[in-house]
């Protein structure tokens, strides 16, 4: 049984108020129900909000906690004086403050990413992650030298995962390329990258977990033996050693934790900030 | 010239600091220079970044906006204590009204992914993520059943990108399928899918933009020409129209507004909320 319901009310799509909201709730023990209401940009909407909050409200018999980042003043107005669960308004909360400190207004634009969706950072972003799916796995060294990161690691150590996050999220081009049996014999990064070594990254994972993963994909193989991943991850670490560049073992790290690493280290050229 | 520094301080990647912090930003004319410090997880770590925080201070003769989402009380003591900036704290401000509200203290635990990334909810994201890209543009028709959304649409509506979102923001597994002329000669939608109708959902897109987008990729190509163009999605949208799928138009929506949409309508069972 849920012990509390939760609502996500934005007039945009709501993925600020999630997030702020997910952060904040992480912090207790407490499995709650969640519910998501999108789009709350008039009015009309949101004393349907309202009703739906005060109903919950009343079934469950404990205030429901309302997470908003809501702008419209009109329609915020609204939850503010009918909503009968807690109330954590977060722009409300920090917007003000931050109007005094710069001695500028806000303007209270709902965050419509369609704002945005044609907008040079917007199209850059789409751009990247098609650049990544068309350079996963080394598929393409065609343009290698627009990637902005390119990630190196045995099969299955977190690349492609990783490569998207980093286009999606960063608007990064994110290449990534297979270390193989191959490069371990010549003992050399793979020649088309040689040029490309400062934005090279490598991912090394531990050989048990590897193995693990691996046996999901293909049982019994030679490949997600655990003496071969042995193998191979010694050769890819030694490799990446030789070779000087930059690398981390992804065994328990998130690919959100990956990529702030690599952002940190890389340090790209293209990203703003 | 950026008329301010922001920082963004946090114990993990930050992820939560940015996304909130900016949200509040874009409701000001501002072109703020911005400071990511991830993993700030130690008071001398800490103190590392209030020199950071106050150096700039004297330096601009403004005071930096600090967005934090600290959880340490320690780590966020130093920063309170030291720092010179305009300290908007996230979890401070809501975590201890929430304490009271719930009845419950909170374990002031830092949202380490790596927590996670072990985790039956992180393992089923990286698994929607693979078969998202196994199952896009059409290439594998094998356990669609096992698809938790089927985006069709003409080529470059915008299928991919929204799939892999779907996938790594929501954990859904998307596979995308593209509508092509012998489909409209048949019209009908591709026979692989007619027994998965309820999970199928239509992208379409204005010709004028499709037009455009096709022609950065193929120049004066047949492929990219508006008269093409507009053929292609007529076909489209009435085939979606006699399928009865639900559908909508991607020509000025965000990938994040067109998954929520999709999510609105489409209710998966997969998705907890």
């Amino acid at each position: 049984m849920h012990s509390r319901t939760v609502f996500f009310v934005s007039d945009g799509t709501g993925i600020t108020a999630e997030t702020f909201g997910n952060a904040i709730l992480a912090q207790f023990e407490l499995v709650p129900r969640r519910v998501r209401l999108p789009f709350v940009d008039t009015v009309d909407k949101a004393h349907q909000a309202v009703r739906q909050i005060n109903h919950t409200a009343e079934l469950e018999g404990k205030k429901p906690i309302v997470f908003t980042t809501l702008v419209n003043m009109e329609v915020l107005k609204v939850i503010q004086d009918g909503c009968k669960g807690m109330l954590l308004d977060m722009f409300g909360t920090f917007v003000h403050p931050l109007e005094k400190e710069l001695g500028i207004k806000s303007h209270h634009r709902v965050g419509r990413f369609s704002d945005v969706s044609r907008s040079k950072e917007y199209t850059d972003r789409i751009e990247a992650i098609n650049f990544s799916l068309a350079h996963d796995d080394g598929q393409s060294h065609r343009d290698l030298a627009g990637a902005d990161v390119i990630l190196v690691g045995v099969s299955r150590s977190g690349k492609t995962p990783t490569s998207l996050y980093l286009a999606m999220q960063h608007g990064l081009k994110a290449a990534n390329y297979p270390l193989i049996p191959e490069d371990f014999d010549r003992r050399q990064l793979p020649p088309a990258l040689m040029e490309f070594r400062k934005k090279i990254f490598g991912l090394t994972i531990s050989p048990e977990r590897l193995s693990e993963i691996r046996s999901e994909r293909r049982p019994d193989s030679r490949y997600a033996s655990l003496e071969n991943c042995r193998h191979e991850v010694a050769e890819a670490e030694a490799m990446m050693r030789r070779a000087g560049i930059r690398w981390l073992s992804t065994t328990t790290k998130s690919i959100e934790e990956i990529a702030t690493t690599i952002l940190q280290e890389l340090q790209p050229d293209r990203l703003v900030y």
